[in-house]
């Protein structure tokens, strides 16, 4: 059935013959990142990750990629790549794992270690296999597909991109990215990118977060060096506020400590246990005296210490933003502390951030951030190294991936602007898009793959749907009135007086009278109504009941609160 | 009392001489700016500004400045003095006027057009007693002071800076503003501060908007150049998402539009208000022709219109983007149409700005905005403009105002820089501080004036407090569960089922067997405890009730609804 009804709606021979490659997360958002490859028997799938929650999901934790189509694929599943361990790609491999058919996963040993520390959460989740692979490995999986691997430069050690090769060409996805440069500003370390280039590369599946972005990034090299001028120049206290995925900074910032003869205090538990794989797997080899636990920080003087913490984006329980409102039990800020705050905005934490730089201000820090000076740079590749790449790499289509629409359609812009042809670039509409090629064309199909929304939420994976957040957003905006009435099943008369219970409406104490006229409709409108009936229809009766409250309330207060009424029979 | 208190915490001698200067609104935010200057007898207001809700306050309204310190001196308001017609400045107006006891509104011809315009959504409200002022105008008020107003650039017409003569020296308020410059970057139309300058002024109460941006701020006449190439030079049709306040630009856009000889479409309710009062006050006379009703659009090609429409910042029902969700009743995209967002992205609406990009670009439309082409200006003072104006007015005292805590300060370090005492500029930590000046020293006094968040929802001003809104953040994450049982006064025994009413958490046609084995705790504890009662304490049952369900709950699925039970004894 489904065969005959593609067949009908696309213009590609539907004879198994093309490569799928559906998006199933990652193209109408930052996160999530997950792509299907699919070649005749041959499934493979590029990166797992997660999306924090938004503005439209209240209460829940993370929302994940929908996996309903490889669900029904199970068993043509060849394995997981995973890029690098940053939770937009790794994220949602506890969750959905098993769904999938717990799938051989191919990655680096840092991200292998990360992937396993993550697990851990989740003691009732299946043993994962995870294969260790390395750049320039090159791995036979299913009938038809080989994986092989090219190392990236990206904000965590051990980033990698993967090729896989098909009959018709290569399919290549170098996952986030972006392209070192030395001290003229001249692109490095892309030999094995104009190597590649000279293979028969069919798809480039490429990132957009920074497609907007004109221009190169700044290095990362640029920023350990103001950094570390930072560093040198100040005499009092510092505390870098960062991310803690940003390994490479973390250590960079470490090391440049170490030189300046300061003791480092890591504080944050998700930076504390990056750093110790990253010291297990010999990713960073520090002295052994150079950290100091956070509660020996007064014992040093201010010039001698250097802390680094996570929160620089205001997230509520972190370290700087438990230091900045006095809750930190050991932190505490100093006049004349300086603040580094070693990150960017991620765009819905302004107003934390704000916040946070207020507070932190307010008791006399200083604060150096990355608009005025450079002590930040995106992880993720600009507009010239966005074309560098398309240039190098030299595929017969482009997709591009992880970004909202807009930044998609900007990086299209991009290659058309460097002469790629229109017709051979192709922007996912949506998540579940299903794009074929045969080698020659290449289009988006009609069918779709389901791509709604997973929410992870508590201890539930894809239980919190549509309805159940729509009523948050409403209980949210109005609050809820609860009316509990005691009914006598023969009359029709309401005993007592009817109960109210209501939250986040109004404050019930100084709002008695309207509580009792609401008392009153509530007698009225079910006396005159449940008297005349035998029997009494009671969700007849409950509904009046709920209509009259409601546009009571709202006539009176010009406030929509979710009204329930509950009928009790005696 | 308050006096003895009050001289036993301050320095300054506290006897009446002193200028009292107190931030009600805008120093711990943008938005709702209102500032109390007090000398002797006599007191005058700066504007009365609204705020916009926060992420912490759902289902809010607006938020207005605490005025519990003028309520009890309201016999000694002289005036309230309004810089111009933003909704920051003028919002709250309606809402705490009574409260005041209505004192005289001092304002420009425009801002008192806007102001009774906005009066007549409040039908209740008392009638507005508005003396029109015009620049270089003066007038006495009370005993001791007098009121002088100056002309200024900001992004509406008819905007006033404000002179208050006291004794001791000015208090000047220029409220928002930029300065102006001419082709080749040169300040203009800065004569009159450079007059105001050789009087006596004693404290500058400066904003700080944009105390964090180095430099000059684009010029309105770069901006106007730049929308005049780009709609020339497109041939398709051109659609414009702009702020409604900005009424100098919309003009700019439509005079542009009637040169080019494009038919203009105004959409948007407040921007059509807002042109009407504009045309009506003859700050604007276009030809009579110009004007095309939404609904006629269709009926002219692509290049001979220009729609300019409000929902620039992604709001819901605003018209660019009801347009983009193909919603609006007249305007559809069209592929090739060219949006140009004149507009800057107000933080906390990236992710509906993005939304809106997204759903215009997947019509086919072409998007300039801000960060590919100067088509935006702030209408608020650089750091450069902030120091110019530090310069020529020669204030003794600076107090930062209009702002988050860490602009304010970036704002008093600009004074520093350019030779101001640090002990000559206060920046004030909180809405509600008070500031004196004996006219030789300034500082916070210990005592402080009322500032906790008054919060509009629907027809309540005030009555919405912290509970309320904390019941509501609660019920936005994890929802509602409501368990009513009928319980046996005599033998504890709970009769038929429990009644469950759950809204935000789960599912509950999907949750039967949760709902089940919560029955049955629920019944067990009843009977439990009420059987050993005689009588019941209907709280303590109603109290375990509540812990053991909540604790159930939150092992069976990790989350953490708000439990009310209600028990109804027969």
């Amino acid at each position: 059935m489904i065969t005959k009804k593609y067949m009908h709606k696309t213009k590609l021979p539907a004879d198994q013959k093309n490569i799928r490659i559906i998006p199933l997360g990652g193209v109408e958002e930052i996160g999530r990142n997950m792509t299907v490859i699919e070649y005749k028997d041959d499934i493979i799938i590029v990166d797992a990750g997660l999306q924090f929650p938004q503005e439209e999901t209240p209460g829940i934790d993370y929302i994940i990629p929908n996996t309903q189509y490889l669900e029904s694929r199970r068993g043509r599943i060849r394995g997981l790549v995973i890029s690098h361990g940053h939770l937009d790609h790794v994220g949602a491999i506890p969750y959905l794992i098993s769904k999938i058919g717990n799938p051989t996963i191919y990655t680096t040993q840092l991200t292998k270690a990360m992937i396993l520390k993550r697990q851990e959460e989740f003691p009732h989740g299946p043993k994962l296999r995870i294969e260790e692979v390395k750049p320039g490995q090159k791995i036979r999986v299913g009938q038809n597909l080989k994986l092989d691997f090219f190392a990236i430069t990206h904000t965590i050690p051990d980033a990698i991109g993967t090729i896989i090769e098909t009959p018709l060409g290569n399919v290549i996805y170098p996952g986030d990215f972006k392209i070192e440069r030395d001290s003229r500003g001249n692109p490095v370390k892309i030999d094995n990118f104009i190597t590649l280039g000279k293979q028969k590369n069919l798809v480039l599946l490429l990132e957009s977060t920074n497609a907007e972005a004109p221009g190169f990034s700044i290095s990362e090299k640029t920023v350990r060096e103001n950094l570390e001028k930072i560093i040198n120049e100040t005499s009092g206290r510092i505390i870098v506020g960062t991310f803690s995925s940003l390994i490479e900074r973390i250590i960079d910032i470490a090391e440049i400590a170490e030189k300046a003869g300061r003791k480092v205090v890591i504080d944050g538990y998700s930076m504390k246990a990056n750093i110790e794989i990253a010291k297990e797997l010999k990713f960073f080899n520090p002295k052994k005296q150079v950290f100091l636990p956070a509660e020996n920080i007064e014992e040093y003087p201010p010039n001698k210490i250097i802390a680094i913490c996570t929160g620089a984006q205001g997230e509520r329980n972190a370290a700087l933003m438990r230091i900045a409102n006095k809750k930190h039990k050991y932190i505490k800020i100093h006049k004349g502390d300086t603040i580094i705050l070693s990150s960017s905005i991620i765009p819905g934490n302004e107003r934390s951030i704000q916040n946070l730089k207020d507070n932190l201000a307010r008791q006399g820090a200083k604060i150096i951030h990355y608009k005025v000076a450079d002590v930040h740079a995106s992880g993720h590749a600009y507009q010239e190294e966005l074309k560098l790449m398309m240039k190098m790499i030299k595929p017969k289509f482009l997709i591009p991936v992880h970004g909202y629409y807009f930044m998609l359609k900007t990086n299209a812009d991009l290659a058309e602007s460097i002469g790629i042809p229109p017709e051979n670039v192709v922007v996912p509409l949506n998540n579940g898009v299903i794009i074929e090629t045969d080698g020659r064309k290449i289009e988006t199909i009609k069918e779709t793959a389901p791509s709604n929304y997973v929410m992870v939420d508590g201890l539930g994976v894809g239980d919190v749907k549509e309805i159940v957040l729509r009523d948050r957003q409403m209980l949210a905006q109005d609050g809820i009135f609860v009316v509990i009435a005691v009914i006598d099943s023969q009359t029709g008369k309401i005993k007592n007086s009817p109960d109210i219970i209501s939250r986040g409406f109004i404050y019930l104490r100084e709002s008695q009278d309207l509580l009792r006229q609401t008392r009153q409709i509530i007698k009225r409108t079910a006396e005159e109504t449940a008297g005349k009936m035998h029997p009494i229809n009671i969700t007849y009766v409950k509904e009046l009941i709920r209509e009259k409250v409601a546009k009571f309330l709202f006539q009176k207060t010009k406030r929509r609160p979710m009204v329930l009424p509950v009928l009790i029979e005696v």
